[in-house]
C-alpha cells in the first residue's frame, strides 16, 4: 500500500473502452464534466487509485468516518460504448509523482484493452466567456477530423497541459494509444459549471451518446450570476484570485460528487 | 540501516493488541498523553523504529553521549489487554515518507496480529478551552457506538488528520484494521497537558482502564494559569505563534520522557 | 515508460562517434549552436530520451497535436566521422535527475561505441563582447593540445559547469571516456546566436569539418543590433533580466527547430 | 555510477583502522584539520566516493581540466595504527541523501574492518574564543573515560550534530561500531584554523600520536589577527554573515589542499 496502487473493486469485462479523465484542473472544469457524467450515466465505481505521493491526511466527513484521498474509476456503457471515467480528490504535485500515477492509469487501462483517451479540462483565458468555446488537442494529426464535430477547435491553443490531462496523451502515445484533450474555455480565476456543461456536450457527440445536461445548465445559470458578480467587483479591486490547478471542489459543488 | 526500519529489542508474545500512537502534532496533545501512558503503565521500550526521512543530525544529550532521532514501541499490559505504544521525537516531513514510515509501523503491528488502533492527538481551533472536549474519528460507521463512551463526540470536526495519526487509520483500513483518532480539543498555538488529560480519560474509558492522570493534572493546572496569561498578552499583541507539528517536546515537558 | 528511457527510432551503425551535446543553458549558445548543425548537416533523428524528471505537460503545436518533453539523439557523417548531436526541450531540474538522466545519455553512447564527448555551452561574463572568445575544459589534462586549435583558450574559465554540459564530462570520465566542454564567451543575459557561430567554428576546426555559418551569422549579425540596444537600455534602467538555464528555446529562435 | 559509489584506487590492508572525518561545517574546523592531517601524515588517496547527491556540477581547474565534486579516504599509519581520513568538496543536501552517503561511507569502513570512528567538527558559539576549548560526544557511556584525555570535554554540548559527523556515529553504532565527535570551540561565522589546532592536538593525544601543528599554527596566528578586525568590524554594523555549514573551503584556504 504504500506504492501508488490501483486496488481493483469489481472486474468488469469491457470491449473497447474508452478512458474519460476528469481530475481536478483549471476551473475544476474536467473535475464537474467527469462527476456529471457519471451521476448521468448512473456509473459505478469499480476502482480505486492510492499514491504515497497524494497529501499525507485523511479527509474527516460529516458521518464520522475518515477517508484517503484516492482517485476513483468508474464504468458505465452508453451507446453501446465501455467508458471508464477517472475522477478523485487531487492531482499528485511533482513531476516524478505525475508520471508514475499516470503509469498505474494507463497499466490498469491497458489491462481493460483501451486504447482510446479523452481527457477533459479547462483552457483559461482571463475572461469570462459568454458562450465557452471547446478547444481540442490530439495525440496524431490524422485523428483530428473525427473529433472535430460539434464544434471543437483544434490548433488555437498555446502552451502546456499540465497534469494528468496531459501526460496521459503524452504517455499514452507511447504505449500506442491515441485520443485528445477537451478544453472549456474559461476564465481560470474560477470554478466554471458552464464551461464544463460546454464539454460536455461536446464529448456527447464525438461519442455519439445523449447526456443531459439539464441539471448542470440549471446549476451553470445560477453560476454564472455570481460569476458575473464577482469579475465585477474583482475589476474595480485589481485581479482574481487564481484557484490552484489541484485542489479539491470547494464545498458549494458538493452536489455533483 | 538506511531504509526505515524497525529494530526488535525484546520479542513479546501479545494477543490481540492494540495500538496507541503518540507522536508530535499539534500542541503535543498526543504525545504528552501516550509518554504518560508509558509512565504510569510502565511500559517496556520493545522496539525502534529509524528512518532517513527523519532530520539527518544525533542529538547530544546530557551525558555527554548522543543518540538517533528515532520512534519507539513500548509494550504494557492493562485490563487484561496487550498495548503497544508509540512514541517519537519526530514525524517524517515529506507525504512519501509518511507513507513510508506508516507501512513500516504497520508492518511491526500486523507481525503481532494486531487490528486495533487507536491515535492520539490534538484539534486545534485557536481558542483555549476551559474544558477540552474529545472528538473522534473514525475508519467505519458501524464502529462509531463502541468507541462513543465517555462523551467522545463523532462528526463534529472538519478537515484532515494530517500525519501518523490520519494515515495509520487511512492506510490500516485497506489492510482490513480499524479503529479511531482521539483528538483532544485544544487552542493550536502552545503545548497542552489539559487537553492530553482530556483524551487519556477518553481512552481509559475506552478501553475499560484505569489511568491515573494525577500527576498529569498537576502539571496541567499548573501549566493552564501560565497558558492563560499567555493568550491575555497574545490578545494584546495580536496573534500567537504557532508551534510546528513534527517537533520534538519543549524543554519543560521532559518530565515526561 | 515512467522511468528515464531512450526509444531508438533507427539503428545506425556508427564508427568511433563523437557526442556532441547542446541543451538549453546559458545564453542558448550550446542550443543554438547544435540545432544548426543538425539542419547545416541534415543530420537525421535516431532516438528519443523521455525522463519522469522532465516538467509534467505536454505541449500543444500548432497543428492542434501535443507532444511530450524530450530530448533527441540526431546522426550525422561529416569529414569521415559520425556524429551524434543531442538537442532536447528542457534539462532535469534537480541533482539527482540530472545524474540519472546524463546516465541514460551514456549508455546509450556506450552501446554506440563512443568515447569522444565534446559538449557546447555558453560562458557568462555580463559583458556583450564584440568578437566572442572560446574556451575550453577538458577531461584530462594531456587532451587539451589537440583542442586548442582555433583559438579555443583552456585554464580561463572559473567556477562550475552546471547541468549536462558539465557531468557528462565528469561522469564519462569515470567511464573511460574523454572530451571538453567549448564555451562561447557570451553576456549571459540574453539568446546569443553570435557566440553559437564562435563556437561553430570552433567545433569545425576541431573535427575538422566545415561548418557553413552563413545563415546563422546573418541572424546573429541582425541580433546583435537588438542585443546593443537592449544593453544600452539595460544600462539605463540598471540589470538585465537573466534568462533561466533550462528554458525552451523562445519564439524568435524557432527558424533553427 | 549514478548511484553513491565507493570506486577503490589502491588496495590496502588495514589492521583495526580508525575512520577520521573532517568534511565541509562550521567553521569550516573539521575539514581543515582533517586535510592538515593529511598533509601533516603524509596520507594516500585511496578511494573516491560519488554522488549523484552531490551538486549537478564539475569544477573548472586552473590548468584547464574539470574535476567531479566527490569526497576522498586518505590512508596514512601512525603510532602503530592505520588511519583512513574522510574529506571531501561537499555534504548532501537532504536527509535522505546523508543517509545514503553515510552507509556508503560505513560500507567501505566495515570492507576495512574498522570498528572506531571520530568525527572532527566546530561548535558554535558566536564568540571567537581566545584559547578554543575541545567539546567531545560519544557513541557510548563507558568509553568517554579513554576519551577525556587532553583537556576534552563531555557533557558541555547541547543541540544536534547535523551531517556526517553526526550521523556517522548514529549509524555507525547501530552496526556496532563506536567513536566520539571532537569539536573545537569556535565563532560559527567565519573559517577558524585556531579551532582545528585545537582539535588536532586534542586528537594527537587521543590517538597516542605526535601531530605537528606548527604550519597551522602560524596559518592560525595570522588569521587570528584578520578575525579579530573582522569581528571589531561586525560589531559596529551589526551581525556577521554566517557561512554556510556545506561548502567547498574558500580560496585563500587552498594551502591545505
Amino acid at each position: 500500500m504504500e506504492h501508488t496502487t490501483v486496488i481493483v473493486k469489481k472486474k468488469v469485462k469491457m470491449s473497447n473502452p474508452v478512458l474519460i479523465e476528469g481530475l481536478p484542473g483549471i476551473g475544476l472544469v474536467g473535475k464537474i464534466a467527469a462527476e456529471y457524467l457519471i451521476k448521468e450515466k448512473k456509473a459505478e465505481r469499480i476502482a480505486i487509485l492510492y499514491s504515497p505521493h497524494f497529501p499525507h491526511q485523511v479527509v474527516m466527513q460529516k458521518n464520522g468516518v475518515v477517508r484517503m484521498l484516492k482517485m476513483k474509476f468508474y464504468h458505465a456503457k452508453a451507446g453501446g460504448r465501455d467508458m471508464l471515467i477517472l475522477v478523485g480528490d487531487v492531482q499528485a504535485a511533482t513531476s516524478e509523482a505525475q508520471y508514475e500515477v499516470t503509469g498505474k492509469i494507463l497499466d490498469y487501462f491497458q489491462s481493460q484493452k483501451g486504447r482510446q483517451i479523452i481527457t477533459l479540462g479547462g483552457y483559461g483565458t482571463g475572461k469570462a466567456p459568454p458562450q465557452p468555446k471547446v478547444f481540442g488537442a490530439a495525440t496524431h494529426k490524422k485523428i483530428i477530423p473525427r473529433y472535430s464535430k460539434g464544434g471543437v477547435a483544434f490548433g488555437q491553443t498555446r502552451g502546456g497541459i499540465i497534469g494528468a490531462a496531459g501526460l496521459l496523451l503524452g504517455l499514452g502515445r507511447v504505449r500506442g494509444m491515441h485520443g485528445i484533450c477537451l478544453m472549456g474555455e474559461t476564465h481560470g480565476g474560477y470554478v466554471d459549471p458552464k464551461s464544463a456543461q460546454a464539454v460536455l456536450l461536446a464529448l456527447g457527440k464525438i461519442l455519439g451518446i445523449k447526456i443531459d445536461v439539464a441539471a448542470l445548465a440549471q446549476k451553470a445559470d445560477a453560476g454564472e450570476k455570481f460569476i458575473r458578480k464577482m469579475e465585477a467587483e474583482a475589476k474595480k479591486q485589481g485581479e482574481l484570485a487564481i484557484e490552484g490547478g489541484a485542489q479539491p471542489a470547494p464545498r458549494d459543488l458538493s452536489y455533483i460528487r
